[in-house]
């Protein structure tokens, strides 16, 4: 169905990629979810990622394809000469279902928040992609799983304090907290690099067998090593600090550093993981959105995403959404 | 029904004031819709009102009310101790009807859907509320009514320019564009001020019986005198540059001029006016936001606007929109 | 004695007007302290306050008088064609105590770590200036004070949001804080106008016993209304959202409302109410630096304060600071 | 003739309101320059406003009409429903001559090229209108004149510091200089009221037999009493600091102050005052474009003026420049 | 002839580079012309491109030598040991013309003015150097050109967009525009990545025999490379839209992509296709400044150009300007 | 001793990385200082630098450590995992001085401030780490030094202006005005390659004898070949203007220029060269904190400086600082 309007990027009401929108987290019925975390109180220098879900939801606009003619569902690769999330914009199997709500000055509840909402998404057989705000989101959306999983972490920094002085929730500390739920196993922290990185932080990962891969390692091993680093055949959950990225690329973004990654040896990395969960693009910029679309476009390729996922004509009656998904271990 | 979301304003997804989206025209069951023309090629300075719309709604969210018990349909006016918009809010009677498609480098054809939106809306008897975009984007709204109306104009600039050089659709040409219809009666313009006042435009202006009114003329006379200068008991239709008001008041605002309106100022006018059509509020600022919002306060207040959309319980059967609007005497 | 550096204020290290600095609160010998809060996660949109503090200091060096002849410690005001401040700079009876602790993603620990650096200037006979941060740092400084006091509130806001959904703490919330207290006696709110009011905040305020001073109530009763509303010769708290102002006047402050107060009505009415107690300036801009100057600047020539810090020469041996000050009930 | 462009503000080079450009002092034919002081050495706070010239001629273009037949040589004033300059813009009785050359570190040096260069025109019989840079310029440019003449100085601050630490030609001594010129007879200071004035310059600035007015004098006796502080019938020179107006008309400028004059009440005492010489416009913003030019608008519609520029009919033959102005003492 | 003044780059009127400016295009006497062309009504996202040729202008002055002894005509390349562009600077045979009359909202007439005006220069026999505005100028551009010609395009984005919904002068048509153009022989478009890329304009501009280089193929293949992709000895047309380079090198470009060309890549492609006609830089940026100089410098070294434009020394008598251009197929 | 506080990096009062201050120049007891040279009028475009101390002081404070248990003196590497600056934090060994002296429209006076400044801590035995202010001040710092030193110069520009049109103390003389003191043996520019370098700047430092890197030059030999310019075992003085590194690595520098050094070429250069001397670090940015912090870090492992400063324990009674360090030709 052709939509005879224009719809340049500056106009309209505004979801990602201008999918569909579907708040009420208890009635979804897609394949994929946005949802935004906007929380910033654990930022110990300048606040404001609490309106990168709404600006990356404003610029994926630009890659929603616009005029009659040039309707573009999904986009093309020019390197690879094929299109990527056209079948899933078409059906709309991507939804937005809007922000956590987020309770200031009362993180903990605000956690709570963001946990039962993954929950009712990952429920429903729903695949959450979370944006937040600051990475202090990653830990209540970790803890929604219920299944076995493992981690890659991409940062500058090693978010591994930690809690004492009664801070226990603050974008330092997230990769501790998921450290320690029952259901993470092994983790992977890539693109390491701050001046400000404790030592103790970084011996107390090691200590618990997670690898660290700094960018001269990165350089010397490549992406595939990531994937060497997992256990093959296993959940993986990918949590993206957009400050992995070189300073340059992400010259928005408060803890943005020197000596980090191309846009191009993330991508890459990401498309050899595979990861087969979620991913939270904390902090701001149009490359969050950009990178959220791509990693989508090969998402819905994958094999393993695919089986839990099949394509559906778009005149197919309603599916149970919940058998047609399983993510336990029994798949 | 309570919502037990807090809502801050920097969370969920966007609509004017968080009303209901309605984005197919022809599916509208409220009493007023909100209306972007995000249109701004008529601009010979600074471009950009494009964005008002979208951030005027963004600003709006700060009026809707947040959380569980703050809940606050409406908005309270402390100096007159009583509640504004509330039974609209309750009752849906508002909706965000998005923007208007607009094509760039062809403003014949976005004028064409700018008219045909406005049109849809008022055959189905919703009152349009149109945000611009620039002040070009006047002359298509009001050429939707098939009523005869009057016309208020608030501006620094008489937007009176002809149509000369092949320019007749940039926003210094909208009331003369609009002083041909035939709809179009008796025009008052208030707030003249630019040094870049065309004399030729002023003489022409008066020539057809128009009224202009001097930021002096009105600090003499007052608003009440705009009211005697209309013509009693007929539709007045308002049109808001912003620019109407101060220069400090609207910063942003390409077009500002010193020796403005105060806020009260065109806050008062407007009350008296009461104009019984709509409001295009063109470019941008929080105050647009808030001047809309106290607008349509008053506005639903007014006996004409009550006698033609009676309160309804919400649980009422669907009424037949259009023949309990009826906007001229004579329809 | 004379300094013979220039001292431009782009040069040098930064303290509120060039005083000397403390940050040992167990140390100070002085009459005045200021104090920063630098708190904002009770920010209900655009966060930031938190770097109010320092920007407060930074521009206030512009009033710290430059160069070896142009020296003037205080300030001079031509229009009284009179000095102030003069002694207490030379004598150095002002320090700056640089920032209360902030424990991020807990703001009962920052709170408690405010009561408890004013608690300590209070007992060393100080009179502390605080510098928030946003609105809500009111109650943990009020709270800190163990006599009867009354307090003026300027503001756009009630700040009088009930405690519902987990949120105590934030900056809706400080005056329903403060009207717990035990010590809290009268309240007087002055300049209250935001369109985001609730009916409710200001029916519980009023049923306190509170009186609310609208900016129409203000311009009809004049400055000298306040301090009626006051009973004579008790404390009074003040504190300032610098909101209170007219929104020219504070482009730079997230919440600034149309309508408000002029600068001077505010410093009149500051130097009416002479309030013996202190006044935290909440959010940013240079305003608030020369606000916070011109009321100290009066402040130390009220009677009430001279009892309490009566003048000395710069040769005296160390007074004993406790009791000379003495601000219970028995003075 | 008419021009078949429509030149929107945006085209074209730049030149004071498009007026032609002469940057050869010694070659100027027209009664009014344009000139450039971009000098900001002498700024004790933000620096920038060398850039002044360059942003002020830009934004004057927005008052040089545009179009084929919105053409409007001068400006048209709505209020007293008449043109001006008209005359001057179409016989190009106004050029713009660029900006005086300056060497940075060597204040000497710029300041000896800016009389040079204001000299050339005085010579020529040209009006110059200098537009700065920090208000230091304005010591060099009236030590131009061979004439004596009165001052009046618009400014929140006296200018007036002595010459100590080796600082002699910044922005806080030009009237000090200007006042020990032996053309310069009586100095009135119009608006000072920063908290920064030096007691000691308002002693001096007395002492010397100066009128100081305070923006409460200025209220209390209007513009008119300005005239009166002045002898009659001698020639005046206008130094026009912006930061005399309020705060919120001049965010841009690094030294603005709260409590400033209204547009309309600075430009209402220079129609009183209707200074013989000319103004130089320090640092930056629309409003000294605007200004500039109703300042010119009025000039050349004074009896003085017109006296030694009478209106030529534009085919006239080469008149002798000199003899025609006639600036000499025998006036 | 050396000029006694500094001349720092924020003083004087603005020219590019500071070359002499004739407006009359019927006039020029020069061999190489600049010529703005501020459009952006084709920018389907942030406008302002339509301040790029004057910012582009007032930043290419930094490259104009300043101070007496400093002057340095044209330019000096460090690596190469080589001057530049300094016959040219001194002879004058550079010239600014200002910038093409835009009409605004009414594109066509504002190509219709481009277009006249690109062949007033060519028919001159004058290079022109034409900056825009967006890239749909480069329409406009070409077709002024009567001889046959190359097309080598560098762009993030195909600008291949079919002509429908009214929409055939935008940024997204150009090239398709062009490919239209009887003129038009071989393009080949290089940096193409853009995740918009949309497939059927690709296999469009592929079907038609164009040449598209991705960032990985000219990688793989070098600056060379696009040198072979053209027929020898024909002339080229440069088109270059900003974003073909890396995003971090131009932050102010609405449309900047990751993963582009470093300044150098582009800089030896140029240097490599030698491209005998013009370059219009489209957008905003110092860079774009910095790469019409360096372009410019290798333009007029090449035996092409020479031969067409042959030194003369800066006392021969005026030279027919048309007959020692000849760009006629004789050549 | 731990601190209690959280010390987030907006709170408190700030010092470079939160080390003591002393204001006093002939009290420090220190071994290496932290001295501010905020002057910027020899800047020919935008100024600004004159920000630059009191903004990377700031900047430097996120490299402070913070939180109790968090606590780390000096910073980690986690390439090279290991720690520096621990000591010098723990010790107090480095202290900041606040700024130089800046007399504005006196750059005489200026220089004379800081050399006086910088000789005052030589002769204490204190180690100097100068920031800048623009590029000017190395001169001044440089002729403190009694002893003879080896001078490496980090820049895109020569800075080798010849002294012509009263120009002797701008940002593009100081390597001339350095190199022509007694004290200065061999000069090493390195990463020369704006556009706007003078020919006969080139050769003149040549002429002398200096050794000039361009990029090309430095990729083909790498950081050792800096030393071997350099002669062994002699002190060598590092100048580093920002300007070096690449263009979107330093945008808010106003002299930024493409093809710079990445941040880890100039890294690894400075280690490889070890200065003895000092760094003065000119205009503003992040990156110039950490890198000074960075080669902090390095100097003090380095045994030439261990030699001169031998740790101590924090207990040892105060040492004759003179002695210890020992700068005269003797050592």
């Amino acid at each position: 169905m052709v939509d005879d309007r224009l719809n340049l990027p500056f106009t309209g009401l505004v979801s990602f990629m201008r999918v569909p929108t579907c708040t009420d987290l208890d009635a979804v019925d897609a394949d994929i979810a946005i949802l935004g975390a906007p929380s910033d109180e654990g930022s110990p220098w300048k606040p404001g990622a609490r309106f990168a879900p709404r600006k990356i939801r404003e610029l994926s606009i630009k890659y929603a394809g616009y005029g009659p003619d040039q309707h573009q569902l999904g986009y093309y690769d020019i390197d690879e000469n094929r299109r990527f999330l056209e079948y899933e914009r078409r059906h709309s199997r991507i939804v937005d279902c809007g922000d956590c709500d987020i309770v200031y000055t009362n993180v903990r509840r605000t956690f709570d928040n963001i946990t039962h909402d993954v929950r009712r998404l990952l429920d429903a057989g729903v695949f959450p992609v979370v944006i937040g705000g600051d990475h202090a989101v990653t830990y209540p959306v970790v803890r929604a799983y219920s299944e076995r999983l493992n981690v890659v972490h991409f940062d500058a920094h090693m978010d591994y304090r930690p809690f004492v002085h009664g801070v226990q929730w603050a974008n330092g500390n997230p990769i501790r907290n998921v450290a320690r739920l029952k259901t993470c196993h092994h983790i992977v922290q890539v693109g390491i690099r701050s001046l400000r990185t404790r030592q103790a932080d970084v011996e107390d990962s090691r200590a618990r067998g997670n690898d660290i891969v700094t960018i001269p390692d990165f350089r010397r091993r490549g992406p595939r090593a990531i994937v060497d680093l997992l256990p093959p055949d296993e959940p993986v959950y990918c949590s993206i600090d957009v400050d992995v990225l070189d300073l340059p690329l992400v010259p928005g973004c408060a803890s943005s550093e020197v000596n980090g990654l191309t846009y191009d040896e993330l991508r890459q990395t990401l498309l050899e993981v595979n990861p087969m969960l979620d991913v939270p693009a904390d902090n701001t910029s149009q490359l969050a959105a950009q990178l959220i679309i791509e990693f989508l476009g090969r998402l819905v390729e994958h094999p393993g995403y695919r089986k839990r996922h099949p394509m559906r004509s778009a005149t197919r009656a309603p599916r149970d959404h919940r058998r047609s998904r399983g993510r336990a271990k029994g798949r």
